[in-house]
């Protein structure tokens, strides 16, 4: 029983009623296509959840929330299309389905990639909130998502196959690479509220770190333990591409307690926020639950 | 001589500033590096020209102009640096130097692309104007380089090669793919200034998009009488691709007095603003100086 499944309902019945606004001028069937394909294919929708959780815990009403979740997850859905891409991690399965460049061609994924990330800000841009605070969601997005965020991560991530790096170093990647944009999750919310004091921004902060090192951390174990069917893409790809993981790094043991490290941690910034959190608490839970 | 100069130079200015404070806090040195390369490889930047003459013309400060000229800028960067890629238009040649993915690699181009589209967004975000405008810009922007704007046209660009199309069809692709940032160039700077009549902002708009229109013809034609060297980028490519353009639907000669006929309309738009516009007559008239 998933407990999260009404929130995922939520954002997927969002993307899809702002991908059907946006179809009555469609300019390329093909494009909207590949976008339609690549967004509406389902997934955990972890950055919307951990958006919503979030915004529960502020009392924020989740219809102020809905565009900047459906602009994060946005992101992250160009992200895996170009990831996928051969030049990079050439990968044929995604979300248990043919990746987009596989199923269209290689031009339509790019542009696809490309047209989601504006859609994203197009999306953040008509946020129902003063525009100041709209303002920061966007630089927000823009930074976590750039080249000091995630595009930079994967950049690194890149330069780092075939090679021994050290732990600070796979910290670091993916701190950029995934890490950002979870932290963004939780950022670009509490932007959204008056009344927090510069203690609890820093513990929120603070816990979307932890959050986002032990989602990752997570995400290799299962590379390692899952198999293609559970996950819906392409088991065992890391050590395939001869890639640093927290498993190859630290065996898979190891691993498993960095990540129980990362949610006590995360729970315990949680506490800091003086706030009643029990659905981020929930969802900071059941990243861990995933590595079973 | 060329009387923009110093707007170029400006410009030019501008990105180094703002690409040297994101260095500051750089993590992958190779992505920086192709960001650098592509963006600050000179051009004629109509675009930010475009954008400055528009505010001379409604008194507005250039400084107030910067950020969506050089957003704009970046904008138009990125999609060179994706168009230029082996699965698009597969060009080794651009402004006169190797295009990214020749001088770096696939991967790195296309996240330099990527990041340049965030970057662009940051960039616009710091806007020096009202939030509420701000937000308006953002908008616009996003909406003229996505799936109804740039990248849509791009796309039907593509699909269009190696068949026979109508006029109609080049001109719906170009007014896509070209003209909306283009438009967005003058619309984005109209939408910073309170005093402009509806009259007026519909003068400029389709102003902006004349000037668009015979940009595009005049970027065909030179396609075909340039020389690679004159124009910095491989010169033939679009007979070599078998894509339609203005001078293979219409001949040569009916594509110059289209070009002609645009720039005449675009000035007779311009007369319709009520507002002294010397330099946006004059950059007009540059587009068809350069077809000569």
């Amino acid at each position: 029983m998933n407990p999260f499944k009404p929130w995922q309902t939520r954002i997927d019945a969002f993307l899809k009623d702002f991908l059907d606004q946006q179809q009555q001028s469609a300019i390329c069937s093909r494009l909207e296509a590949a976008i339609r394909y690549t967004l509406l294919a389902g997934g955990k929708r972890i950055r919307p959840l951990l958006a919503y959780a979030t915004a529960d815990s502020l009392n924020i009403d989740r219809a102020q929330v809905d565009n900047l979740a459906g602009a994060i997850e946005m992101i992250h859905a160009y992200s895996l299309i170009h990831d996928d891409l051969p030049a990079m991690d050439n990968d044929d399965l995604r979300r248990g389905q043919a990746t987009c460049h596989i199923r269209f061609d290689e031009a339509t994924a790019i542009l696809a990639g490309d047209a989601l990330q504006a859609l994203a800000f197009q999306l953040l841009s008509q946020t129902p909130a003063e525009a100041r605070k709209v303002v920061k969601l966007i630089s927000n997005l823009a930074t976590a998502c750039g080249v000091h965020g995630m595009a930079g991560g994967q950049s690194l991530d890149l330069r780092s196959e075939n090679k021994n790096i050290k732990l600070e170093q796979l910290q670091a990647i993916h701190s950029a690479k995934t890490g950002a944009l979870l932290v963004a999750c939780v950022t670009m919310v509490t932007s959204l509220c008056d009344h927090l004091n510069h203690h609890q921004i820093s513990a929120y902060h603070q816990f979307a770190e932890h959050f986002g090192m032990a989602f990752q951390i997570v995400d290799d174990i299962l590379d390692v333990t899952g198999n293609t069917e559970q996950l819906g893409k392409t088991a065992g790809a890391d050590e395939n591409r001869h890639k640093s993981t927290y498993p190859s790094l630290l065996g898979l043991e190891h691993a498993q307690e960095k990540a129980q490290y990362h949610i006590q941690s995360a729970k315990n910034f949680l506490q800091q926020t003086n706030q009643k959190n029990p659905t981020l608490i929930q969802l900071t839970e059941y990243i861990l639950i995933r590595s079973h």
